[in-house]
């Protein structure tokens, strides 16, 4: 369970300096740091903590004064932020997860790759297919014809739907669901939701109607390297799959309509919600509770603040924040305005008079 | 699992032309259809895509030349969207879900229905009633003294609470909840919030204080043809039922809160939240992400668009839009007004100005 | 299960009046109550609900002249809301959850107190540790090393991730998620996104770019008293851990972000979210949909309204609303603004008139 400080130089390709021999056992935030623990120091901010705490080695910042930090030893890397995701990788347990447990309910008709375990409780449905080393917690179930990658990551109560299609690498979080039926529902006549639509606002005469469900026969198609929060829910197509694409990340309780297509190495931040048939394009990163309304484009690269609503196209590269969505900056315009928005009525007021009583003067 | 031309035509009461023997395996969008698929071509603009694929058969719009696109044969519909609710229900295979699966702990007091499916894992409580032809997937628990109607189809870790009461032809995507515990808590004096919500802002003294549950004695009651989302909660009411009229829809993620009740025919979209005692009426749609405060009311046939936040009643048939909640078209032209906002400063200066210049030279 | 009235007030510390020995099995609305039923008239627009019904005996409101309203006991209570938290529990059935299932599948290592009841399916893990009088139930998984102390209930599904630590007297909803992994990554050249951050709205030149990830090695440590709705998600922490305060509330659907800090007292109403790092001080209210950016810092007493996001700290005692939050008031300004901004503009337009014509007078 230790870790030399050579050690984890090595696999974060960082220098260090002093006793590489020390072994540590876990991190620690620089002020809490106990001896066995490597402190991360990633800034100058830091310098501090490390005083008051007892770390004997530390990550330090580009040019730190390790020695007159009272270090031991330290590993310096240039990017502190990216060398977190090498110690943590190094230090993490990961769930335990051992063998094929007794109670795990396998159809024989399934493929399981070899080294997986898979805990108790789980349901793994027929003609599924799981690759080499995949981690499958207690309580998923994985129904008829799913085909999941290598080292997948199952965390605890996770859905897969039947014949859904997941990459290499994949991670879902516990109750995250991929598969449930898309949302769509139709009324025998035009109903007053189309026409308001069609309108923008007017339903016409309303009527009584009921709602007659589509299937959804498409199923979602998940690419290498994908990660899903706790308790998200991917829903299939109608036609075609739904589609996530490599590299793309989505956080807890993330809701993806059918039909939807993402592309790759984008971020989802939590509670974002993307209605159905829409596309989004590569690299794009959306801040919390992000929405995009069904059937518009989201261009590569564009970047939505926090709670920003998307309900048209939003062109590639575009930085956007607001409800609905503008660029930032224009946001930022409009917010400063709305403040001085009463102090903008009462000058209106004041020039009415003065003009009056030019007006009259004459 | 093949079917006949004719026998889609047949299911969706429509006309059909040419081969009428043609078997088929799937459905298809145009461009991408194979020999055995029906290709969905449901207006002109789909015409090209004929052309492109490899489709004998196809659902064509009204007035198409079926021929002249290439096709062998064809079924003509007047409403393309109505007709994908039978093509697709025709086609779907549906969860495999068979017989009573040896692992499930179902009560000896609990009745099932004949013909009930219910598969591994699944737990089901005292005096728990399930109509017939159930299909209850893997891993979902069904608690003391609930009843469920004909016809249900619970997908994989649906949880039902005890007492709640669900009609016929219920659907239930993964992870959906129903009967949590109300969110209402008071404390023993007045509390800032209260204090709050009556003077519209201001708390008083603020003091210590700390939460006391009340407990949810309700259940929720279900109507008929209820469908509900992946990972959807509903929450019990405290003295009374929490209630979904016959015929609503709601997609993943809902938050419906205690006491609240909702009529016939709704759709409420993605993510959607109705706190604890609003009333809904019947036929109401809200787009993705809406929000409706507690204790208000919500009129028949409303329709609210995307991220629109109700903090107040709604009269029957309007259609809203922004937070706070206004008409459609008001909203508009606030939100282009709000464009104008920084050249309205500008014309206000420049007003000044004038007025200034205009006041001197007399 | 039959309560005496004379019962009902001890455990309330009320007065009570007339045939203190009539048994009551549950309480109900005025108007729909029978005559088991105690009727809940918590203020006096519910007499007419007393007259109606066929209660023999209610809670009713300070001043109320019982015999007069046709009743045969009552109980009085000063302040009625409050009442409602004592009422519920006395007539609360609780879960049916008994003794240890055979089914569970609890690790040898794994410590569980004296009258724990655990369900069907649990999985324990290990070196578990669970309090007394734990009632568990179908499908929740435990994972290695959690603690949890006396009094919890986990309603069905409920996953609580390795090495979390949970308090005395804990409530989780079902399919609640406590510990999963933070959402965190990181390129390994700043990213597009740290630059718009940067720079309030320019990405600079847009690279390609992948996400790695950074492991989440903290864990989450729960207070006393505290209550989680159904498909919560609280993610674990970075280095350290997530943490809950004593007696803090969270309704459904809500999501906490990585290293958040939420302070004691707190509730956090349907789907608000809390990006990562940030801290939330004691006795914060925040209504359903409130969102809060990461790494800032919302002071005590603090309340917000519907829907309101919060992108920068929030000081202690302010009640709050809107999309940027601003003070309560200062919000209603400017709704009130916003649907007078068409008229301005005309305003405008009448003023640069006059002024011209001012202007060529002369």
């Amino acid at each position: 369970m230790g870790h030399k400080i050579s050690e984890i130089a090595q696999a974060l390709e960082a220098q260090a300096f002093g006793d590489l021999g020390i072994e540590i056992n876990g991190v620690a935030e620089p002020s809490t740091a106990g001896p066995d623990d490597l402190a991360l120091a990633m800034s100058e901010k830091y310098a501090e903590g490390l005083g008051t705490g007892d770390a004997r080695a530390a990550i330090v910042w580009d040019g730190a004064d390790w020695q007159a930090l009272g270090l031991e030893a330290a590993i310096v890397v240039p990017r502190p932020r990216y060398a977190m995701s090498g110690v943590t990788k190094l230090l993490d347990p990961g769930p335990v997860i051992q063998n094929i447990h007794p109670t795990a309910v396998i159809d024989p008709s399934a493929e399981v790759g070899i080294g997986a375990a898979i805990g108790p409780f789980v349901v793994i449905g027929q003609g599924v297919c799981i690759g080499q080393n995949a981690r499958i917690a207690a309580h998923c179930s994985i129904a008829e014809g799913a085909r999941i990658g290598d080292n997948a990551l199952l965390h605890s109560g996770v859905r897969i739907g039947a014949r859904v299609k997941i990459g290499n690498d994949f991670i879902a979080q516990p109750g995250a669901v991929v598969g449930s039926d898309g949302f769509s529902f139709v009324t025998p006549e035009k109903s007053g939701v189309e026409k308001a639509r069609e309108s923008l606002g007017d339903q016409g005469d309303v009527q009584a109607q009921s709602w007659t469900r589509i299937h959804s026969l498409g199923a979602v198609e998940i690419g290498d390297n994908v990660e899903l929060g706790a308790n998200v829910a991917i829903d299939r197509g109608t036609i075609r799959d739904t589609k996530i694409g490599n590299g793309t990340k989505l956080d807890n309780l993330v809701h993806i309509g059918h039909n939807v297509e993402i592309g790759e190495d984008c971020l989802l931040c939590g509670q974002v919600g993307i209605a159905g048939s829409t596309r989004i394009g590569n690299r794009v990163v959306m801040a919390g509770q992000c929405g995009c309304s069904d059937n518009i484009f989201v261009g590569d690269d564009v970047v939505a603040g926090g709670a920003t609503k998307m309900f048209s196209n939003v062109p590639a590269g575009r930085v956007v924040l607001g409800s609905p969505a503008v660029k930032m900056e224009t946001q930022m315009e409009i917010q400063k305005s709305l403040r001085r928005l009463p102090r903008m009525m009462q000058q209106i007021r004041d020039l009415q008079k003065a003009v009056s009583k030019n007006g009259q003067k004459e």
